[in-house]
């Protein structure tokens, strides 16, 4: 069995190598590319992509795990080699579904998408990305296909992002959540105390931003002799091994906050790509989970730490510092106010904490309906406006505003927007369970120290890479399974906190 | 035929896209990774390649190679498809005699090789990097074994950095070659008037230098929107793709002249990539040629322009003001002396143009001694100490400054430094040729127009990427074969202008 084991693992580091090779290329274009390079690199990165499909379906890979699959029942479950096996079996059977010609043409696809995105959204023009976007969910659509038969072809999609995951337990969990969040909005759109956020438009300069974001995630704990971190239109971390991880981040300039909030959210990210165990590094389960739980970090550091009193009561001083004189007369609870405040607005990743949820069961929503042909590409536009007044009553002017505003369908990631809120429901259940272990978490917090804090998420989360499905996790971390309701105490009482709704 | 030569393509456009990804990673390590990701780049590289020559040495390609080889007598000797099957099969039957474990075991160990070579020569102790150039020579006379039976195991070394040179060829042409140049330094150190170059000492702020070096490349024809210019500690260019080319220069704070030859030097080779024939990309003719083609394309740039009255003419003042008011007090005479000094000196990348032959002949000699066992690693720095005042006169006070002071052989690179002189040998003839068609080619340049000189050169040399020898386009390109002495009747005719030799 050993050698079996050690086989495998010489065929996966080859697989490995090949996708964080795909990696390098991608955060190359998304940070240092010249414009001319975009053709080359969709057939450099669908090459590496195709490639990294053959060898993982190959036929030696399959006889491998056919053999190990049986050791399973000597293995203790939790056990690095269980784990692999019983993973690499399950994303092995999803991939020989999965025809090569398919991956190298989706990688191709968008490659290209991304472009199109870029440039519809900065000429406001949905029609010049259309026609990519519908070649993109027709390519989403056959992939569902090839896991048929299933109760809806969306199912696929969400399992693919976060494995055991589908949309009648995601359509439940947001069916409950949408009349509370939008209860919460109205509640203190209604009564609670005017909160002013204007200071947070101040012009600071852009370098000394990005410098500040570098040292936010440094205190935090990562470590920039295995990373460093960059600008890119969209921000985003990415892991090439646990010695090397990326993040970038954006500079906003009409709210400074933007900056901060996105360098700490990835360095959460990063933080769980660095605090990987390194007995997991090349295995394929050496980076993140399901893209909940990876957003479960994120957000633990955007949320639960990065938009706390506690953590800005020992920071505040630090960033005036920085910025001095420009932030000079900012106080604290004013300060702790308006990063927190609660208004329907348009961009997703501009929204509070409380209106985000919405933003994210709208994409479910027409995501679902895509897939589902009950909603076509060219009405989408269409399609967002009337939603978007109706959960958050807000209208986007622009399309560029509106449904051109993220990335991710372009890049062919339908079934992803939800883990972004089930992120952060697990993030707040974290956030209790740790405070049991650690009573003093946010006395830790307020003192500046965070070992602590990482070195719990470390050992319930991060050191797992991908051994765990999310309930699996949760189970573990938690001792149960994904609830709303912590997420919802949580919010009621910040809110009620900031806003007096007494 | 035709459906077999589209196969092949199809083949080699994945080897190419492998080895334009290896590319990148290389790129990338040098230019932007952070410090820890060395373990994990060795290994990606190393499998990077690894795969790219298993899928080039594939029995798919030797039968698609077996079947048109006959095909060559029917086809015009200097079209894109025989030049495809002639020198793919040249290379096929070079690449299966390499084990593919050879090819993965040299990338990672020349990837440690590069690291460790920095820090000896940071630390100035040869005795860190010994171990690794050990382990490279004895990979490369592994590899040069690959080929025998040969005359000297330095041929096959030779051959593959520029096929169709031997060591008995470069022997005879350096052997000519060494007394005239000895005799020319010691005629302008013996008779020629004083030249100051102090100046060149003078501090300009690093990132102004940068900046400088990128105008003069758009200047020369350079094309930003398919290229980048950035810092690197050994400069080179490097293409993903015609329309991806990127350069890395240098700046030297002691020498502003530095980072003006390496940008006009990397721009030269940037051209050349950036030129080629579009119908070429992706077939893995589309890159350069041999070693000493590419030289010729940069040092054409490098001296004939860079190192020229006219271009000054016109430049000087625009640097002026680049850099005002610095350099305000600069005479074109005084400049153009000063950037041609010669001078025995330690470092070859500082070397003027006729020292630097002497510099090359020294390494030729040494790689051919140590390939050959003449020479142990353990012995090099006293050899090159010793051979350095036989040739040059000068005793390298460190091994930083002497034998470590180049990174090639942290790489692997045996056999190549002879290119960088016979680059400088052809790109003269080159010129010769070139002013026989172009007349005006002088006074062009003075007047600040490159796109002349840069179509000739296109049309004779970078359009070809690797379809020819260099003896084969020697014949196409000046109508001989290679030549020392319009090289020498070159450099006497200069420093005759420059020293009053009389």
């Amino acid at each position: 069995m050993q050698d079996k084991i050690a086989q495998l693992k010489e065929h996966i580091a080859r697989v490995s190598d090949l996708r964080r090779a795909a990696a390098v290329l991608n955060w190359d274009q998304e940070v240092q590319m010249p414009p001319g390079g975009v053709q080359a690199r969709a057939a450099q990165i669908g090459t590496l992509r195709g490639l990294a499909h053959q060898l993982f379906t190959s036929d030696e890979v399959g006889a491998l795990l056919n053999d190990l699959k049986p050791c399973l029942d000597q293995l203790d479950y939790d056990s690095d080699e269980a784990s692999l096996i019983r993973v690499l079996a399950r994303e092995y059977d999803k991939a020989v579904r999965v025809p090569p010609a398919w991956v190298e043409e989706n990688a191709r696809v968008t490659s290209l998408g991304r472009q199109a995105w870029a440039q519809a959204k900065a000429r406001n023009d949905f029609s010049t990305f259309e026609p990519l976007l519908e070649r993109i969910v027709a390519l989403q659509r056959e992939w569902a296909d090839f896991f048929a038969p299933y109760d809806n072809p969306y199912d696929p999609l969400l399992d693919r992002c976060e494995p055991g995951l589908d949309s009648a337990q995601v359509g439940a969990l947001f069916a409950g959540l949408r009349p509370q969040l939008a209860a919460l909005v109205e509640q203190i759109t209604r009564q609670g105390r005017p909160v002013d956020d204007s200071f947070l438009e101040r012009p600071l300069p852009p370098d000394r931003q990005v410098a500040f974001g570098r040292m936010l995630a440094a205190r935090l704990g990562y470590d920039y002799r295995r990373g460093r971190l960059d600008l890119s239109a969209h921000p985003f971390t990415t892991s090439f091994a646990p010695d090397d991880v990326r993040i970038t981040t954006l500079v906003d300039p009409h709210n400074f906050f933007r900056c901060v909030k996105s360098s700490i959210h990835e360095a959460g990210h990063a933080l769980h790509a660095q605090n990987l165990d390194p007995a997991l590094y090349r295995t394929s389960l050496d980076w993140g989970a399901g893209m909940a739980i990876g957003e479960s970090q994120s957000r633990f550091y955007e949320n639960i730490i990065g938009r706390s009193r506690a953590f800005w009561k020992r920071l505040l001083p630090v960033m005036q510092a920085f910025f001095a004189p420009q932030l000079d007369d900012l106080e604290l609870e004013a300060f702790y106010r308006a990063i927190n405040k609660v208004q329907p607005s348009l961009i997703r990743v501009k929204a509070d904490e409380v209106t985000y949820g919405l933003h994210i069961i709208l994409r479910f929503e027409l995501e679902n309906d895509l897939v589902n042909g009950r909603v076509s590409v060219s009405d989408l536009p269409k399609e967002w406006n009337a939603r978007m007044e109706a959960y958050l009553g807000v209208v986007p002017p622009t399309d560029s505003e509106g449904v051109l505003q993220d990335i991710h369908w372009s890049q062919g990631s339908i079934g992803y927007f939800p883990d972004y809120l089930l992120g952060s429901i697990f993030a707040v259940q974290l956030w209790d369970a740790m405070q049991k272990d650690l009573p003093d978490a946010t006395a830790e917090i307020e003192a500046g120290r965070f070992e602590g804090i990482l070195r719990w998420l470390r050992d319930k989360v991060m050191r797992h890479g991908r051994k765990f499905t999310l309930p699996e996790l949760a189970a573990r971390a938690v001792g149960g399974p994904l609830s709303a309701e912590p997420f919802m105490a949580y919010l009621r009482a910040k809110m009620d906190d900031i806003y007096g709704l007494g």
